[in-house]
């Protein structure tokens, strides 16, 4: 099993010598807020990640959530983990302090959040979902839903989960059917069945909040009628004390390819009490709130998962001792050398190692903006708004694309033992999986990139996320470094705004490969920031280390984007030239 | 559960009017052999996979094999499947006549095992390794051995199984410490641990008929010291009838990512009683013999998992309704149009159709080419050989590397419902996983194609390899196809010729590089070669389906080879310099 380690050096260096958080947080006022409390945050969730839920998971998986009685049972040890984080706060760091939250800037959490997936990915899933839960009821609750629900929430007493999808309605939400009623009592009926609910139950909490999904009588039809209703598992008296269940029950757990420590429940909802959040039929844009957080947070499972693959991959090409290295003998003491001697291991590793970095250095610039979204002026906060809005699909897309990718190369440098459960790199292939899927697929996420962030917009959300790199180009000292990211940051402003000129099909056949384009160009632009930022540690490992890294990128991964640029152009008269009988020639 | 159709016209099209295995078959002499014939084993191949083995796929995976008192359980219905299989004579299509088997052509039974691995990958793999180990026994094997072992191999009676891989040997055999000492009697004893054994044990059959690598006492150091014992699980007496159990026992069955329904078995083999393969020392030539063969097979397992998931894939897409077509309302009598309206949809199934009928043809070419190897005279064999030669690891290391893709594909056409295991999409992912690992991960197979396919031969397979592409080029009646082809080809061959000259450090760096690349030009000459042929078809679907494929295969995959080709020049020094320090910055 490979042994999970936070990456605190990378991290520290992304943090403090590249974004430079100190003077960030001064910037916004956050006076209180410096390097050594980051790093503080930083030991402790690595030593919570490391020590608590890491053990847990290879046993997790093997174990898997199950349905007894109704009920379900998570694996061994998960509760009390779960107990353990929300004791010592960890649930309550971005939350409200309105509600009893610590209300620490995103960039003190993203990182904690990184580790906490790549520990145990089944066992953080239901904690995203109730923060995901948490910023709509902030958002659009009445003040009385926010008093009765956040503070628990917050604290992580009781959980949440999102009810959006129904079998016939995953992508199109526009097509759902459960329903809900009035009751004249301020509270609402709500019928329907949900699937794909993760966290639908478990055993950790006396009670789970369900934020559903469903239509009121009379409601216009499509997403214009769609309303969003808080439905407790357990129904509260007046004083917020738990009275009796609600009418809802779990109709069983889905069978997975992985994330199986999860409770992924098909959830049943018969005339069940609920309250409306926001307005009626206005749910859906109660639920894209939220939208931007959730989908970030998959981008960061992603990255999680690739971290967790590259460490259990090295430290196996270190100690696996198999034939020798085509430069001659290293190890003269052994029957073998190591395959980190093997040019074609390397390629792997480094491929994991760039990426990963790059996808780290992304995630924690996003975490950047939304600081700046939350505390920074309107202006300001508006641009980092509309940077956080045209980075999200791609933070989705990419970085849970790239984890297919990295976890199967983790299996790759294994050889035949990584298909082996008992090694743990499988799970990782298998974990990650769900991210290119849930929260909208990545296709989903390539359109709503190209059609509603760069061309709707009329490239506005383009002109803002260019002007943010723009000024991280211009700050890097090193000619060569500068001139390189000057042209690529160039290729690919230039690229976008002409591919706003295409029609709707054009852009549809175009909107994955601009996604993963505009990836490899941005993350290339963050590479050669970092290693010019870089060239001034004192830490000669990082020093040196971020330089070579950066070359293979630039070399070896950098040119992908060539191939994703070819097709931008090329209409889509090829994709839908093939008829349906000619696809299977029936 | 996606359900198996044997792409009957695909191959019909290739094998008939593509390949002309009429005119092939006249041309080596085999005049009983015709397009009815070929037809009628296609058809009745069809039915067994689809009727028989398919239905039983999904029950395998929930099932697995299991370890139940020392002896091996494998699914319900998967013995009863496997006598069926026997009793219709499918195991005997390849065997030596002379042994009681069909001696048929490689490209008649080829299309059949592809449809094997597509309705059932798990239940296959033990009648693959069955075919090697009568290759190894009726190429190398004594008389007597072959007289006692190969009539019951090649029936089907018996199965086999190749026991190569010990913990701490797998990609470097000559690590390897199983040992065998004369017994004075024309025996051998065998004793040592081997894993990953495919078959190991099973309760198909009352026999299993064990190849074993190990070492007699003073034997040179490294693969110069390996030798190959014939070690049945059951011992037989002088007139062939089983007698009593060898020393030989199943320690476990490993628990893995998939291909779950097959035990893979760790073996112990304690002083147990064998028969020499071949000569002393001389075990590795042994089973290089067969290398070939099974690494195609391997290839071969990709491409038919690759079909499984489009064909799942395809049929998902055009049931799913789910938004509207960005062409506007296309079925109005329903709420949503199918998904196969969206372009990034088609983008992802004709990425899985393009690249799948183009290893299709690859595979049914390099079947003919087995059988000019087999029956033509000794110059055109020979040059057939060459091909083989430089084809296998192209053929195992790309169709095996497509298969991760292409099924990874066929789970994000489904979206969420690809995670769920019911469905069976999840499970192609899977199972496919370890053909990129078995037979030689696909990292060695790179090397095995730069290093000794091409460099080390001196370009003589290269050679070969290029001038039954050029033929093939040379017949390509449209004046466009024609110069394309020709254009791909000659870059492809000037490529090659050039690596030749590089360090034994570059050419492992550009291995991976290369064999992806020499993928892609290569398979692309097939699709235009492919597509004028298809202009003759008075199959409407087919000519307009071909050309559309190529035209799509011509548009979007072929620029891959670019990227690749992009490294292939650049040296190794990036993949070198990062020390082990700066992996992880410790």
């Amino acid at each position: 099993m490979p042994q999970y380690t936070a990456p605190l050096k990378d991290m520290q260096f992304i943090l403090h010598d590249w974004l430079n958080l100190s003077a960030h947080y001064q910037k916004l006022g956050l006076e209180d807020y410096d390097q050594d409390l980051v790093n503080e945050i930083l030991n402790q969730g690595a030593k919570f990640a490391e020590e608590v839920i890491a053990p847990l998971n290879r046993s997790g998986d093997e174990q898997s959530s199950k349905l007894v009685d109704k009920k379900v049972i998570t694996p061994d040890g998960f509760a009390d983990a779960y107990k353990d984080y929300i004791a010592n706060g960890w649930n309550a760091m971005l939350g409200n302090a309105d509600y009893d939250g610590q209300d620490l800037p995103n960039s003190m959490a993203i990182p904690v959040h990184e580790m906490l997936s790549s520990a145990n990915f089944s066992w953080r899933l239901i904690s995203v979902l109730t923060e995901s839960a948490i910023l709509a009821v902030d958002k659009h609750g009445s003040n009385n839903l926010k008093a009765q629900y956040l503070p628990k929430l917050i604290s992580g007493e009781w959980t949440g989960t999102m009810n959006l999808t129904e079998p016939h309605a995953g992508s199109d939400l526009s097509l759902l059917t459960s329903k809900a009623k009035d009751n004249g009592d301020g509270s609402y009926a709500v019928t329907g069945s949900k699937i794909f609910i993760s966290g639908g139950d478990q055993d950790w909490t006396d009670n789970i909040v369900h934020l559903v999904l469903a239509r009121l009588p009379n409601a216009p039809a499509g997403v214009k009628g769609i309303s969003l209703f808080l439905v407790p598992k357990m129904l509260l008296d007046d004083a917020g004390k738990i009275t009796q269940a609600n009418t809802l029950s779990v109709g069983s757990i889905e069978k997975k390819m992985g994330l199986k420590a999860c409770p992924t429940c098909v959830m049943n909802f018969d005339d069940a009490k609920g309250w409306i959040i926001g307005e009626e039929n206005k749910g859906l844009a109660c639920m894209f709130t939220m939208m931007n957080d959730a989908r970030f947070q998959v981008g960061l499972q992603g990255l999680s998962i690739s971290e967790a693959s590259f460490q259990g991959a090295l430290a196996y090409a270190r100690d696996r001792l198999q034939s020798r290295s085509p430069q001659g003998i290293q190890q003269t003491d052994k029957k073998a050398d190591s395959i980190m001697h093997q040019p074609d291991v390397r390629r792997m590793l480094l491929t994991q190692k760039s990426l990963t970095e790059g996808a780290r250095a992304l995630s924690l610039l996003y975490a950047t903006q939304m600081d700046i979204e939350k505390y920074a002026e309107p202006p300001r906060a508006h641009k980092a708004k509309q940077v956080i809005e045209f980075l999200t699909p791609i933070c989705k897309g990419f970085m849970t694309d790239m984890s297919e990718e990295l976890s199967n190369l983790g299996i790759q440098v294994f050889g035949g033992h990584g298909y082996i459960r008992e090694w743990g790199m499988e799970q990782l292939v298998r974990d990650s999986r769900i991210t290119q899927l849930y929260e909208g697929t990545n296709g989903i996420q390539a359109v709503d990139l190209i059609n509603r962030k760069l061309v709707r917009d009329n490239g506005h959300m383009l002109a803002s996320t260019y002007e943010l790199f723009s000024i991280m180009v211009g700050n890097i000292g090193n000619a060569e470094y500068k001139t390189q990211a000057h042209d690529l940051l160039n290729e690919w402003n230039e690229t976008s705004k002409q591919l706003m000129t295409l029609n709707a099909l054009d852009l549809s056949g175009a909107a994955y490969d601009y996604m993963h384009y505009s990836s490899y160009c941005l993350i290339g632009v963050l590479w050669l920031s970092m290693a010019d930022t870089a060239e001034h540690s004192d830490n000669d490992t990082i020093r040196k280390g971020k330089a070579n890294t950066c070359a293979f990128y630039m070399k070896r991964m950098l040119p992908r984007k060539n191939g994703f640029k070819e097709n931008l152009f090329n209409d889509a008269e090829d994709l839908m030239a093939v008829t349906d009988m000619e696809f299977d020639y029936q």
